[in-house]
């Protein structure tokens, strides 16, 4: 056979997609545990959709509507359809209560966790596979389910270790943004779609607040905006009169709840949906209040708006209140971790019935990093206890430590690559972030001991003590072999005492 | 605007794609946490790949090579790539072998879990998306890595469940099984391309003894089989000589490993690969006996082939020895839930350097119907005690009833449908499998108590009581609202001893 001239496939992951080792997956795992904890005890069931699903079941939801057909990878099936990967977990949703509505409960409370797919150009820290936890609840008209995804989100943040004080959740209601976009003459309650597209840049506008600050923010209501590269954004063509009574929203927040409220019963007075939303939000205030959710966890914030256009009701955004240092070493807030809200319409695609729907969607990413930000999990491998091989024929030997060891409830292996070099070894087990090397050469074999070494104060001795301490290396002693398991887990304990210090 | 005819999209899964729901999604994750537990203890550390890859990276290696360009779902990316869903967790840990090759500890164990995709012709029970849990230790030459994965499933079965003489883990050596070809003139060590498709050929007949019985094997050993629908397989066109010599090896398992592998030894005479194959298969037997995985664990079993190309030595399945009853109530034995091996050169594809690797995949569904059929879990599941709302200004009270219960370490919530008919919400109680419903009308808040209704309790005497008992109903009771969590503990204490019976 004539030898083709050989062409090696790249060993690399697609562009804006990434690996996860060891702790990054074990902490999210645990993460993704505590939060599934609280979801169940307030009654939410677990669901996991298929990744795959039809593109016309998907819909076009994607906050970029200036490419209503892209942001998916999708591909056309043998069978004639059209298949995408998810984009997030409430396209599924929507598709699963209009598929089972005659099997499922009503009000069915579910929640989610698993990856979604967007094929957006990837950048630094933006990745086109993610992992996103959201709950919901589907069939409940009632405010009170509002409130209990907020309250619940309030608990989960403090289950995975943000305390209080050091996040809040946001409350608004798109009501009460469409009275006041009714009030500036941009709704007209007797026909919806009127205005539709300049109501969706204006919200796109608000939700880029933090990015583009005010004057950007109005520059996008009225004319447009000009970014800094030249690129010319188009703006939703209000007057600025229309663009002052929309931005008093935004600022509408004041000292508490209800003084709040009033204000923005001020704003849309005139309009019947805006009123309905103030209402909305009281009684989910008072729901709140009622059950010891003060505004040092949950406040009304009409700064919140979310970008997504699906939302027809109350809308709440997590953000937690410390600050970290960025990349140049500057202060700043964290941020939000998760949002959501009520959408109405979106099983109605499906049957004609319009269910109510309401839920939160929680970014496990960034969570992670702000528990890594706040210390509260390591990032730290727990590397096993590392049996090496100085005698190839007693191979049994050492796999029969390792499992006495593992019995013991100790993680454990024995090295199986090549145990000529007993250097590489230790190398291996430094790598391995090893707390404990356990050594038996023919010699100690025929004196039944081993020898163990204590890697971690072997390190701590290697970095502060002196030539002569070194030299009596006391981070390895012997051991009879019946002492082995006793003598290692010892080693454990101590550091274990010392990492909780 | 004029108002299009409204077409909507189906409600459907796309084929051959399916979700899963609370106790399918709990009962998984709770095997895969014990399952990972067992791997942890051995070493090996986590690692979860990105679900889609390169074309290129992903290679053909899927076991139907009649396709080798199709089994993926595939698209062309925006930058030009090939993009494809991973179809299993062996390809995407070969290309992070290699592509972190200077990183990773060598050697590197790991254990993987997730989802892959299969682009095939949907059946009963046959999904285009599934789970895996694999285990594998890339850069470890020895047999002991093989022996290693040999007992870590051994102990991974008995951890999740299934008792010791419920299983075998069957074990064979491809190098054996070269040999046996080399000396029925199918194999010529000088030039490993020469008779490769045969072999191939054989290999995957072999593999579907189970299914076609020896005749059939026999049949694609030789011209080639026809199937019942009269669809006609090309053999691999060996003589009949040469096809006894094949089939001697099928049945070759005697009564212990020693005396299987004195008749291997004979059957490869003349073989320097077959040889070193029974070699191989004599130490990890050794090494597996030293460590007490006696023969009512793992034995070593000529008629394992595993039907996948890619291995090059050691090849070992998982089977269930019990039998189950199948769709027409006749019994069968379970079969295989697990299976691996040795694979010497995934990883050279990218980087031209051999590595040595060995594995094991667990097929997750399989092995989680089993431990159903053996009635370990119960795909029951646990609902919520259901507070239930009389009135529905007092929705306040209802949050509290439920958050109170929640403290308490209850399954609790509010019922958040349209509560005008009460009855609706003991429906749904019921379908929730609530095991309490808590009733408070205004008479009862009034009064400082509520009505606690053990629906357990209940339908147990709606299906056994006579009217007159019924009519007493005990299984609903008045109890003070201060004394509410106790007694719903003590039902559910009940409830608990009652079903560990």
């Amino acid at each position: 056979m004539a030898k083709d001239k050989i062409r090696r496939p790249r060993a690399e992951t697609p562009k804006g997609f990434r690996d996860y080792f060891g702790a990054e997956v074990t902490e999210r795992n645990e993460m993704l545990a505590t939060i599934a904890e609280v979801y169940r005890a307030h009654g939410f069931d677990p669901l996991e959709t298929s990744a795959v699903e039809t593109v016309e079941a998907l819909g076009k939801f994607l906050p970029d509507v200036d490419r209503p057909n892209e942001g998916v990878f999708a591909w056309l099936d043998e069978g004639g359809d059209w298949l995408a990967l998810r984009y997030d977990m409430t396209a599924p949703l929507a598709r699963v209560a209009a598929q089972f509505r005659n099997d499922l409960p009503s009000p069915y409370r579910r929640y989610t966790m698993g990856s979604v797919w967007r094929n957006e150009k990837p950048g630094p820290g933006r990745f086109r596979q993610f992992y996103q936890c959201d709950a919901d609840t589907v069939g409940a008209a009632s405010v009170a389910a509002d409130a209990e995804i907020c309250g619940m989100l309030s608990d989960t943040l403090e289950a995975v270790g943000i305390p209080r004080g050091d996040y809040l959740v946001r409350v608004n209601n798109r009501k009460v943004l469409n009275g006041v976009m009714e009030v500036a003459g941009v709704l007209d309650p007797t026909d919806p779609q009127k205005f539709a597209e300049a109501r969706g840049t204006v919200l796109r506008a608000i939700d880029k607040f933090d990015k583009f600050g005010e004057a950007g923010v109005r520059a996008l209501m009225g004319a447009g905006r000009m970014d800094a590269s030249g690129d010319f954004t188009k703006g939703a063509g209000l007057s600025d009169e229309q663009a002052d009574i929309v931005m008093g929203f935004m600022s509408a927040k004041r000292a508490n709840g209800t003084a709040t409220a009033a204000r923005l019963r001020e704003l849309v007075s005139g309009s019947v949906l805006g009123a309905e939303g103030v209402d909305e939000l009281e009684q989910i205030a008072g729901l709140l209040d009622g059950q010891g959710y003060g505004p040092d966890r949950i406040v009304i914030d009409p700064s919140v708006v979310r970008g997504l256009g699906y939302y027809t009701g109350p809308v709440f955004e997590a953000e937690l209140t410390f600050e970290i240092l960025d990349e140049k070493g500057r202060p700043r807030q964290f941020g939000s971790v998760a949002g959501g809200g009520r959408y109405d319409d979106l099983v109605k695609r499906f049957t004609g019935q319009e269910v109510p729907a309401t839920g939160v969607s929680i970014g496990v990413d960034r969570l992670l990093s702000a528990l890594r930000a706040k210390g509260r999990i390591s990032g730290a491998a727990q590397g096993p206890v590392v049996v090496t091989v100085m005698d190839r024929d007693r191979m049994g030997d050492y796999l029969a430590m390792a499992a006495e060891l593992r019995r013991a409830g100790i993680r454990a292996e024995v090295y199986l690559g090549n145990p000529k070099n007993f250097g590489n070894q230790l190398k291996y087990a430094d790598k391995r972030e090893s707390p404990v090397a356990v050594i038996q050469g023919s010699d100690e074999a025929a004196r039944g001991v081993v020898q163990i070494k204590d890697l971690v104060l072997g390190a701590q001795i290697a970095a502060e003590a002196t030539v002569e301490e070194w030299k009596s290396q006391p981070a390895q002693f012997e051991a009879s072999r019946g002492e082995m398991v006793e003598k290692v887990k010892a080693i454990l304990a101590r550091n274990q005492a010392r990492g909780a210090l």
